[in-house]
């Protein structure tokens, strides 16, 4: 029986396989958090609960109908935590498996980066590179803790207490999970500068992407090398991440200026912007209520949570190279150029396309979600809009509605997540054929279009 | 002086002149409005109004900051009329104008239709293809008018007002203008399915494009002769028209089902559908209060209207040809089909990518114009995503806040109108240069997207 199932698992293609790898990372999440001794006595968790829970942590998206502190024991704190450790790191690994498979045309060296030994391609190599993204994600995490956990002792009696914070808040912030156990995510934190700057460095490791990581890690061991040379992919995600982080701050400080942070002073102002910018990229954490914010101010959050994080990262949305990608090709097109040029490079056309694609089917869903939302939900229009980047993104913020949602409404988001999480090209190629075999053509006819 | 200019004029490229007849357009249009006997005695008028009306009326949108009843004369009616008459058709003349010299890859069969005559390219084809646009235009309206005029007899008390009535009514519907002069829209005709179906009909004669009315009047004359073929465009454009229509008074019906429709017989609740499905093409006149609609409706009225109407015609958005192309697009590309077929032949690349390109700027444009709104009006987010969707989309619907607008948001408007309006692809071309001129070619290189 199990080498029947191991057959028909191979039959797969890798789109249909990572479907399959998440939804039964998705059950035994379900099955843990549903332990009696995850959850505190006389508090109502239904399955919906858990099953909402269990996909937003496989996601690391964040999203929660239940508040964690008053739900979980501590021991269901750390399954959550282990649950979303596994997610982070899995879907990393999967997305850069992914991409490897199928982006066949990429340079030698960067898959040989990748791979570790370019000899070690299949099986052996794959576990390399697992062993690969463990290791990283882990030293980071744990000198994350090592700083908050003993900058904790100040907020905590004990050093059990400190260190647990400490440890929780350092995998929530590199997994890009953003659940807390404060019960107020990092309100508590809005003055201490420390801790948010250790924060927003631990998220932006774990949203920028493995590929970046690991192209770093070998720029430190060639240090003296003069010929390295950093991919193309990792220029644009890069310079991408770090103009949506600048752009979201400036945007913050500007819309709120004469709102929330009327009367804050100038660093005050700055962490403020700063931090919940960072967190948009899908991080997920916030150093304030979001309904404090004008209504203007959430629907930038949104398109940029929209955008979301790297490839090959433990965030989701449409990623910052498909919109990197996107102005690239407009402000080339409106130029009438014929190659898009960058960084000394070319783009292939089929990325470019590619881009367009994910693009106008995000929006295509997201619209969706939301006017269904807006029929099975009481809440304000931008509430729901915030919930649907959030969830698409997998950021994790929200103006508190998700405890609210209807049965239906759950379902739309727990859908959103896993979308947003798997990724639109994955998603895409599982629903998709094999493309059409058939050898009949017809003429090409123009048509008008604008 | 005089000579100086035509040569200035010369050198401008297709869509700069575009864009300056436009210009000038408007100007002629802000000094006729502004006549003393066009404006009521004791009314304000000032010149923002008389800009905004005059870019309304020249794009035929339809949106205005002043009641039009309570501001013009009579004679000032009959000027406005003027107005959105020439601003329609001479719309739709430079769209096809426009197309046939940057479409030269055009079958020789569309140009012969368009042109009249294959062998009168030039400005006596143009002439010939302006006075085909005036004949077709006038015949349609002067039709409307008969039938109209005839029926308002039951509703005013002389013949010179209800034919009055029934020429504005006929012109503002043939041209999408979406004016009136009733004060209150389509509203006094609620319960008259008669004036109902012949203002539908009028809107979408002038929506569904000149080249579609040519092919259909060529198809009636050569009826005989079973080699008659309708072009791919036309093909595409009315079966996306329809299938808007059809789906957009579904989806009214079903969301307005137990709100505003609640307690309407069916054939009330089908027409007040129908009507306002058929004015979001780009029509704008309406027979309810669009704010008695769900949050819902109006989500769906507003992508509706942002989609608009068929290129080279009366309408505007991102027209219904770029929104069908992006379906099959993202349907074939999700088959992994490496061409698009559709009714027997293939699309061009140019066209799909173009496409793309339209929906992906058009998105960004008004999310930002939404942005920008929202910081400066204190309306609903509701009702700016629904001004500016119907701005961009010539539609001229409206919660009414148009006249409630800051200096700042009217101004947003008008150029979301002259864009809407003039179409983004010729607004990219105009922008835009006219390509790298250099032969530098870098290596292509691949990156992640999804
Ligand atoms: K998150
Ligand atoms: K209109």
């Amino acid at each position: 029986m199990f080498n029947n199932l191991r057959k028909k698992l191979s039959r797969l293609t890798p789109a249909q396989m990572i479907v399959v790898y998440y939804s039964m990372a998705v059950l035994v999440s379900v099955s843990l958090l549903s332990l009696p001794l995850a959850i505190q006595k006389g508090v109502s968790f239904t399955f919906m609960d858990a099953l909402f829970v269990a996909v937003s942590a496989v996601s690391v998206t964040g999203l929660t109908t239940v508040n964690i502190s008053e739900t979980f024991t501590t021991a269901g704190s750390y399954i959550l935590m282990f649950v979303f450790q596994f997610g982070g790191i899995g879907i990393m690994a999967l997305g850069t498996f992914f991409w490897l498979i199928i982006g066949k045309k990429i340079g030698l060296k960067e898959r040989q980066l990748i791979m570790a030994d370019q000899n070690q391609t299949g099986l052996s190599g794959m576990v390399k590179m697992l062993k690969g993204i463990l290791l990283i994600i882990t030293i980071i995490e744990l000198f994350g803790a090592l700083l908050l956990g003993t900058h904790f002792l100040n907020y905590y009696p004990t050093w059990q207490e400190a260190f647990m914070h400490g440890l929780f808040l350092s995998v929530s912030a590199t997994t890009n999970a953003g659940f807390d156990i404060t019960g107020a995510s990092m309100i508590p934190y809005a003055n201490d500068y420390f801790v948010q700057i250790v924060t927003v460095m631990l998220m932006t490791l774990g949203a920028i992407g493995f590929p970046v990581l690991m192209e770093i890690k070998e720029y430190f061991i060639q240090r003296n090398n003069h010929l390295f040379r950093f991919s193309l992919f990792t220029k644009i995600t890069t310079v991408t991440f770090l103009g949506l982080l600048i752009f979201g701050t400036f945007i913050i400080l500007l819309l709120e200026h004469n709102h929330f942070l009327a009367g804050k002073t100038w660093h005050q102002s700055f962490f403020y912007a700063l931090f919940q910018s960072a967190a948009t990229r899908s991080g997920g954490l916030a150093t304030l209520n979001i309904n404090d914010l004008t209504e203007s101010t959430l629907l930038v959050m949104s398109s940029l949570m929209f955008i979301g994080a790297s490839p090959s990262s433990v965030g989701g949305g449409i990623r910052t190279t498909t919109f990197a990608l996107n102005l690239l090709f407009l402000y080339h097109y409106a130029r009438g150029n014929r190659s898009i040029k960058v960084f000394k490079r070319e783009l292939t056309n089929e990325d470019v396309t590619k881009s367009l694609v994910v693009t106008t089917l995000a929006i295509l869903i997201c619209f969706t979600a939301t006017v269904i939302l807006r029929v099975t939900e009481e809440h304000e229009l931008i509430a729901i809009l915030f919930e649907v980047s959030s969830a698409f993104g997998t950021s994790g913020l929200s103006m508190g509605i998700t405890p609210e949602l209807s049965t239906i409404g759950k379902f739309v988001i727990i859908i959103l997540m896993f979308i947003g999480r798997v990724g639109l090209v994955i998603f895409l190629l599982f629903i998709g054929g094999k493309g059409d075999k058939t050898q009949i053509h017809y003429p090409k006819e123009k048509v008008i279009i604008g």
